[in-house]
């Protein structure tokens, strides 16, 4: 009998940790391989610890790597697509990382390397919250703000595969700093660094002992389980911040529904994951108050589903899509 | 011998001129017909002057109705694409007009009605400064600022007809109102609207005495001719207005480029004819200040080409891509 590869591995390699997921023709997870990622080691020996998460993941799953039609990956941008290069991946020491190539040797397969967010994006089309829509928008609040876009069905890349940059989008001239150099980026006022900087001006001026006594007055160490507590203990001036950012975010997000008149918006990330319901129907309050009415009116606001899993979930199916491409020319 | 129609009619209904575009196999304008919209007569009278336009466009192709494949119709928006019919045209008396029945019975031949900023953008992509790139964004301050797409060498629509309104996306939170009720939309930054707004407190303040002469401080009499007049005066307060606008235009584009990543940006209408290169010179300057480097390094700004015929253009070629669909389902 002939080789007659049926499984997809969808693989997400995070600053923090990487997953290997194992599909099955139906889509149906049947094994995953999951670890930390150690990003301060050399580049072969991150790579030798996808190797092994990926080895584990097909092990897990009763197969071996002659059962699989492809890898397909999410990673951190900015990434050379076309050629599954990694340029400079931030908290990985990994720069101009030839993955695609690294990979498709070790498991004599196809490979497809495509950046986290738009794999994100992709997982919650194909299996997640905005399955059964043509036109989706995904934006992922986080450390960061990322976005990514399903236009009439495909994942949207643009011309050079970076499309999707909602964080950068300035809604406030000359507002605050960004990381990106630029001033009043969605980024600068809605991501969990843009609430942190202002929490520790709270905690300075003692309007938030418990960002105090979790973090002091460190930028680094607000984290999102100090700000929860603030808002536990019910700290108005953090819950103000966070509704706030909440509020730009819908802002942004409106921008974008003027512009690309989706159909869906889903809201996924660790901000969403943090504070829940209230934080997005704060965002969707907001989105509703700045969108155009008549193209907002139909937009669905929904919380991402599918957590940790989307990633993976999204580069299996888009590598599935990269092989019925290629078999079709 | 059969019918044999190969020549399509492109029709531009604007606010204050209508124009009708004969276009031969190749694309060729062979014929046209323009005349004054007269928007505060009947709808039947608007109608009737519509098809005058049109018949006098065939006539002077030395054409009969019969030849023509079909009739590609640029109208303002809110528009009902898929049935035709002008919902409630600014300027126009027209009110739930269904545009492309009617004219389906008196020319006997198919008709598409397109938004008329997309049939814009989409003349400057088949046939004007877009030509021969894939991914076009197209931006047409005047009155206000409209926009349009091309994505993966198509018009993009949206889910609803309704994609590309660049001009209400919120730039400064906030900031001026704007005539769709939000504050600091880009339209209220950078429109002429906008540029007047400010150029009439010049007027009363006393530090433009070209616009107190042109205008006096009435905002509807502040024409683009006022204002060029009072930037030939070399009035360095209302050139700053002006390079104001043009900087705020260069941010909303730079926003747009980074969520959609095109290959090139096409810019045309009012305040570009009127202030030219200049106007043009410093819109480039902020895009590459204000979007994300990797993004914009490759994205050319162009100055639209086509002038009054993008319109008439596009609506012709939009008319023979859906001939095209219909023939291949």
């Amino acid at each position: 009998m002939g080789r007659s590869p049926q499984h997809v591995i969808g693989f997400d390699l995070g600053g923090t940790k990487m997953l290997a997921t194992i599909y099955d023709p139906d889509g149906k997870a049947i094994g995953s391989s999951k670890r930390k990622t150690r990003g301060d080691q050399s580049a072969d020996g991150i790579f030798a610890d996808i190797c092994q998460t990926l080895f584990k993941a097909i092990a897990e799953a009763n197969l071996t790597p002659e059962d699989l039609a492809g890898i397909g990956v999410g990673a951190p941008g900015p990434l050379d697509m076309a050629k599954g290069i990694l340029l400079a991946t931030p908290n990985l020491n990994l720069r101009r990382f030839p993955l695609k190539d690294r990979l498709g040797k070790e498991f004599k397969c196809p490979v497809v390397v495509e950046n986290d967010v738009n794999a994100g994006t992709y997982g919650e089309f194909v299996a997640g919250a905005a399955k059964g829509f043509k036109h989706v928008l995904g934006a992922f609040p986080g450390t960061g703000i990322g976005g990514g876009l399903v236009l009439d069905g495909k994942l949207y890349r643009g011309a050079t595969g970076a499309a999707g940059e909602i964080g950068h989008m300035i809604l406030q001239a000359d507002g605050p700093l960004c990381g990106c150099g630029q001033r009043g980026c969605l980024e600068a006022l809605a991501s969990r660094t843009a609430i942190a900087k202002e929490a520790i001006g709270l905690a300075a001026n003692g309007t938030s002992p418990t960002i105090m006594v979790q973090s002091g007055t460190d930028l680094r160490r607000v984290t999102s389980k100090a700000l929860k507590k603030a808002v536990e203990a019910k700290e108005a001036p953090v819950i103000a911040l966070i509704n706030r950012s909440a509020t730009y975010l819908g802002m942004g997000i409106a921008n974008a529904v003027n512009l690309l008149n989706p159909e869906v918006v889903v809201v996924g990330g660790g901000l969403v994951e943090k504070f829940g319901r209230d934080y997005l129907k704060t965002v969707e309050t907001a989105l509703r108050r700045f969108a155009m009415p008549g193209l907002v009116a139909d937009v669905k606001l929904v919380a991402a589903k599918l957590g940790d899993d989307a990633v993976a979930r999204g580069a299996a199916a888009l590598l599935l899509v990269a092989l019925a491409a290629e078999s079709t020319t």
